[in-house]
């Protein structure tokens, strides 16, 4: 059978994604990998989860087994909601859509959304998942630039006063992007929340990593802002936002959530049953079984922070002390990954060749950028994202200083 | 925000499955239902289970909670394709693609073949979970009778001979059908297998319930036959194979797969890493943990096979005694459902409004169907959908006669 005649056009679209391309050659174990988006394995509560998974097995074991309803288990819809509700937003369990992981809610999303042709704003740098989940809807993407306070809200507002009603969506990750490690400011978030309602402008607010504070206090979400901008309570506006269980509890669970209008929600609904009827039933009990224990969860979450403010401490300390003149990087408050930034003439997947060699793994930029047409180069050719959660010290130290050493080397050459 | 105005135009194609919103409806603890397709939860291995999670999480605990690869668990991969080599069809783990479930394997071969007005070849009736999934894909369907032997392979031949290229893909579930329960016989998928390579058509293999054989052997899959009509001994031709730990395990866990040629394989990866990234980690593990034990495994399915042949017998038993003539009925040799077929004048809905005042649920046979266009009166308005593997034998016979007792009153009335 000749496949390659029958694929359908959208797989033109499709291309395995670079990050997860480059995980597989570097699963090694002599391989010091700052390429992926992993969590510290060795801070999973294992023993916590297999208690857990004991005590639904026992207590509901017949029900954790079988088929589940499309929205998701009740219970847990239920402490999302509340929990979503903290900062005085008053989230209902008909807000909330469970789902495998917040990978999912991205291709749902655009499936309920996105047109042919349809235009998208996102930030630029992205996330190259959303790219990989959105391409194959072949959507048009305007990027907007981004600073160390985020997405640049005046230039946003230019390209919004200039054509209205030109855009479908707009795609963000106000804190800790990925794959900057950057977040929006407080006052660009209300601004953002402001023209969102001016322009009927519809935003999914994707927060994997809001929970990782290092620094000061969690920042209000622009779907509870973009409520308090219109003067409602409730959540019924055109923010669309999407959290996950990956990085706080683990990622193999697979469960995720989206909080939305319920017209959304209801759509969505539809879409998670034709797609794969409903998310494992017993991820779902797990989860609820140990997030319902507020104050063990905020610990483990206090735990996560502590090590990884510990980490990124550590390697901005060692990048300071390895990489050559001329190369810069960000600070992020947190979550998982700090960018650099080369001089302008190098190309990172240039570097990243060199670095295999020498057992070092990052994420070239150019995968998260959108270059602009007729643009000489890729947009992003010379950034690299690096990810500080998954190595231990030593080997954060180790890699650090192997990657300046190849950057020396080239930038001398 | 006025969402409606937003949503994409392939959710026109969306719409709620009559199955599941009747499951939501009958899920009160006195209500019969025979409306689902849910295996018994009785006869799940929840000691098993919970045995198998704490070897997982004990020896493998950081590794079954982390992300993990789009492809799948290599061990399960493995299972699978040795499993699936039991017939002299050499399948590697190449060919496995491990999913959330066989109903995401729907979603996303659709994703890979189906432009819009692709046409595609399906049984009539067949089964509603791949019409939902498939609708937004926007393909134009072409039915082929079927009979107690399954699909009309004479009626389907005509059809490729009048229009040998016209045809993107077909779809069947030759055991055990949903709805109908009836098997297409070996005569059938041998001259389907011919067919497919005559005509290059790639053949969708639906086969969740392959496993529950109530009399004589399991048949060759047409994936198997096709390739020896072809005299290969590799999985390298035109049948697209789904199978299901749901139907022989536990729903719960959603672990499916999907079989096929490497080149759709390929594919299939990509679309699964944009969907979801993976597969739920904790879930293949526990799978692979009970599957690998063989003896085990197959005694819990010759458990399973028992129970349901003994509840098939009950329920035929029943109808035959307690359902007016003029009814009649299939005889599924394997499987989770019969379907019963009223005389031509009569509404299966109107039916199930009255059953459901006697608290038992059913699932007309109306969204099985594909109505010709130009019909005066929607196709299969007179059948219904039984299931009989979730109830309990003393509830089958209890709802049965109150069913017959519905359809007395209204084949008077």
């Amino acid at each position: 059978m000749q496949w390659d005649a029958q694929f359908a056009d959208r797989t033109a679209q499709m291309k395995r994604s670079t990050v997860r391309e480059i995980l597989k050659l570097t699963s090694q174990p002599d391989m010091i990998s700052f390429a992926g988006g992993l969590p510290a394995p060795e801070l999973f509560p294992v023993d916590r989860i297999r208690e857990a998974t004991d005590t639904v097995l026992a207590e509901r074991g017949r029900e954790a087994l079988q088929y589940s309803t499309s929205e998701g288990m009740p219970e847990l819809r239920g402490w999302v909601a509340a929990r979503m509700s903290a900062g005085g937003l008053l989230v209902s369990p008909d807000n909330i859509l469970i789902l495998s992981g917040s990978q999912q809610a991205l291709d749902l999303v655009a499936r309920v959304l996105l047109n042919e042709h349809d235009r998208v704003i996102v930030e630029n740098p992205t996330y190259v998942g959303m790219l990989q989940a959105w391409k194959p809807y072949m959507p048009r993407f305007t990027a907007i630039p981004t600073d160390n306070d985020g997405m640049d809200i005046d230039a946003l507002e230019q390209v919004l006063q200039a054509e209205p009603h030109a855009h479908k969506l707009m795609y963000s990750i106000p804190s800790f992007q990925n794959p900057q490690g950057t977040t929006m400011s407080l006052a660009r978030r209300q601004q953002l929340a402001r023209l969102l309602g001016h322009y009927g402008l519809p935003l999914y607010e994707d927060d994997p990593y809001g929970d990782l504070v290092f620094e000061g206090e969690k920042m209000p979400t622009v779907l509870e802002l973009e409520a308090a901008a219109r003067g409602s309570t409730t959540l019924d506006g055109s923010v669309i936002y999407a959290g996950t269980f990956s990085k706080t509890l683990t990622p193999g669970l697979r469960v995720g959530w989206v909080a939305a209008a319920t017209a959304v929600i209801d759509k969505l609904v539809q879409v998670k049953q034709a797609t794969d009827l409903h998310t494992g039933t017993l991820s779902q009990f797990i989860t609820y079984e140990i997030v319902r224990d507020e104050a063990a969860m905020q610990g483990h979450i206090e735990v996560l922070k502590n090590v990884y403010r510990e980490r990124r401490n550590l390697m901005l300390a060692t990048l300071q002390e390895q990489f050559p003149a001329g190369v810069t990087w960000t600070t992020p408050t947190g979550g998982l990954f700090l960018m650099v930034t080369l001089p302008e003439h190098m190309d990172a997947t240039e570097v990243l060749k060199a670095a295999v060699q020498e057992k070092v793994a990052f994420v070239p930029g150019e995968s998260f950028y959108i270059t602009p047409e007729g643009a000489t180069h890729a947009a992003g050719m010379n950034t690299f994202r690096l990810n500080y959660s998954n190595a231990r010290p030593e080997r954060i130290i180790e890699g650090i200083t192997r990657l300046g050493g190849v950057l020396k080397r080239m930038m001398a050459g």
